[in-house]
């Protein structure tokens, strides 16, 4: 009898999704190109807390992107998932408006003192352009300068019209953006990080600059005064000054990494863990920059369902009274350690960075993403889906982490004793976004 | 002791959301001013089949938008409710991908032997955004020629950029468009239903034409051969031709309205009662259109939850099973000849239309909004959420709509009774949008 094949299902469907979905999926950094091309698991069927199981019933611990970082209180939790359920049981959408939309928003303007106003959407690509829509009808300008990812719309993407390989240091390499019109050429600039001589450059040769948006901090901090100076100029020149919190919101702090440098900015953008992987996504700002939404049309039928707001207010109460930002933040502190002490003695040259609740690292070697693969295809079949990020949960206990660090080792091992192979792996995996680099 | 009023709870917080959120929620047609200013309730608490009950635990029957068309199955519908709720249970959101998305697009492709991709969002202006996307960057080509509402995004609302009335018979009188890129201006052209003419003279002077856009029929039936003859030229222009099904997609047909015509798009567009009120939206297209969608970037995390293609799935399987574009469209029709014979009796002059399963009327005379107010008013004393568009569901049963009726005309006597005095209503609703004129 023929032995059968561990992941028959799932990756039997991955085949069927790409011939019927252009790519095979929603999300490029959800492709298991991304991760072991044609061994990755591409298919839950179930989760809890920071295990998943794959069509085929197979478990996997997840020290990866648990969600793209939606799930900092772990998947299918029991709390969160119980309001979600009473308001699907008195209905999710009716004509009449949801009252949960109003706490929502009175809850984060609260966590804000310098903002005054709210509206949500339920995607990140969304929040960015309301964000920018209402930006620039405040400003009255069009130019927005840009640092890092900010989603797939024309505003954004308008950066790769001039050169394609604009994006490269902020997305992809050589991001493809066919379909965005051409003359939007002229209304997005990008700028590095913490190249503050750069910013100012482009500030100074620019008059129509509506909008700067940027994350506050990315895989480096923020050199001195970079922010602060950013603020400065933003302020004196009547910039509108957008950070975009999505996956930083609440992974350091309670409600973004602008709390801890003490700059605060005209709008803050959230995502992500808001909800604890139902979808919504918040728009916090000014008062005075907000109401601009008025003279303007922003308005779509699913930001009005119920299950977002819920979601986020019961996500919001449970992760302050875990501290779970705390909590997140200490324990890839000492992922960050144990990798460093690994590599070190392995002696393999690597760069650890990120925040500590998501810390990255990357081989300084051209073989990066080959040693990345060979980690991520040893790790799975030790049960672990891991690759070079891992997005930190409460539900990621401390037993967890050890069982994690000692089988990341052994496979570090086996990579040393392999390393002078030819050919480490079958199949490279696809370059990751650069916001995760 | 003072009578407390009856809806406190529920006006009060309207009020203290226009302070908090720009606008006072996220979607124009579900703010009160739209129906009854001061007076509509704004929020539900919880909702059943057609009834809803607000804050104050009033019960109304909603005899009006039924979420804007979002609840063909009637709200809190328990069927479609158990299957969210088991996905709950499992897991809404992992680094993995949730299976039901390929069954979905599977399901949708098989509804529509033309096609042969598919891929989801979660909000119909998104829905619109990917589809223009992914027909310019097929294409190669960039403007869009539109009829009807579809969205609130950059690419559409630049219709107003060169005259601040193109939208006025599209969307809404004066459309403001504060934001949107000048650039844009010369990007989309708009044409007005079932003026052929109109339309081919614009394609005669455009040779960049990379898409019409546009619904299959809103509130008239197309004229002889109108669908038909875009199809013919769209076709040997090579211009790409989208369906914006959001609202139409399952009201008289299983599917869309272009299968009652017989007239096939590149791309279909789905949303509203897709998923019975959770967010999920679709593109539909041919295969070789759809995987241009690989020569762009277009992704995101909350288009991978599990919650909206569960939905959809049980949904389609309940509608099918019901055949519930039969029944809302027999119930519609009898919704129209009533009204009819009312207005006969009464002698108003009134237009009624829109498709059977969507009825409209409006009364000939330019105090059209004074009486729809006033009508509003008064079926709200007799509990009822009623202006003068009704989605039908199939939760509303004979005999609800026969009392509705039967108040109904009650009320159109009052009117009559009281329609020459000076002020007929305290503050008169917001006009409609265009399309549910």
């Amino acid at each position: 009898m023929v032995k059968k094949k561990i992941n028959l299902k799932t990756s039997n469907l991955w085949k069927k999704a790409k011939k019927i979905i252009p790519g095979g999926n929603m999300l490029l950094s959800k492709r298991p190109e991304m991760f072991l091309p044609n061994k990755w698991p591409a298919y839950f069927s179930r989760s809890k807390g920071c295990f998943v199981w794959d069509l085929d019933n197979k478990k996997y611990i997840d020290v990866s992107l648990m969600g793209v970082g939606t799930n900092i209180l772990g998947y299918a939790n029991s709390l969160i998932d119980k309001k979600v359920k009473e308001v699907i049981k008195k209905g999710n959408l009716t004509t009449l408006n949801c009252p949960e939309e109003v706490e929502l928003a009175k809850k984060l303007v609260h966590m804000h003192p310098w903002s005054g106003m709210a509206k949500f959407a339920r995607t990140g690509g969304e929040a960015c352009s309301i964000a920018i829509r209402i930006s620039r009808a405040y400003s009255k300008k069009e130019i927005v300068l840009a640092c890092g990812y900010h989603g797939w719309h024309d505003w954004y993407l308008a950066s790769n019209l001039k050169n394609k390989k604009n994006l490269n240091k902020h997305l992809l390499n050589k991001t493809a953006i066919k379909g965005v019109p051409k003359n939007l050429r002229n209304t997005i600039k990008l700028f590095e990080y913490n190249k503050l001589n750069d910013f100012k450059e482009i500030i100074k040769n620019n008059k129509n600059i509506s909008t700067v948006i940027m994350e506050v901090s990315r895989n480096f901090s923020p050199t001195k005064n970079f922010l602060e100076e950013i603020r400065r100029i933003t302020l004196q020149k009547k910039i509108v000054l957008i950070f975009d919190e999505c996956t930083s919101g609440f992974r350091e702090t309670f409600g973004g990494l602008h709390k801890k440098y003490k700059v605060y900015p005209d709008i803050a953008l959230y995502g992500k863990a808001l909800g604890n992987g139902y979808p919504i996504t918040a728009i916090v700002g000014k008062k005075k920059i907000m109401q601009s939404a008025q003279n303007t049309f922003i308005s779509s039928t699913f930001w009005t369902d119920r299950v977002g707001p819920t979601a986020a207010l019961a996500t919001l109460d449970r992760m302050k009274k875990l501290r779970s930002w705390v909590t997140i933040t200490a324990k890839g502190k000492k992922i960050k350690e144990a990798w460093r002490k690994i590599f070190e003695k392995y002696n393999l040259e690597a760069e650890i960075t990120g925040i500590n609740a998501l810390p990255v690292f990357k081989f300084l070697s051209n073989r990066h993403l080959e040693y990345k693969t060979f980690i991520t295809r040893e790790m799975l079949k030790k049960g672990y889906l891991a690759s070079n990020t891992i997005y930190l949960s409460t539900s990621h206990t401390d037993k967890i982490l050890k069982n994690y660090l000692k089988t990341f080792e052994l496979v570090i091992k086996k990579l040393i004793i392999q390393k002078n192979k030819k050919k480490l792996v079958d199949k490279v995996c696809h370059s990751e976004m650069r916001r995760l680099n």
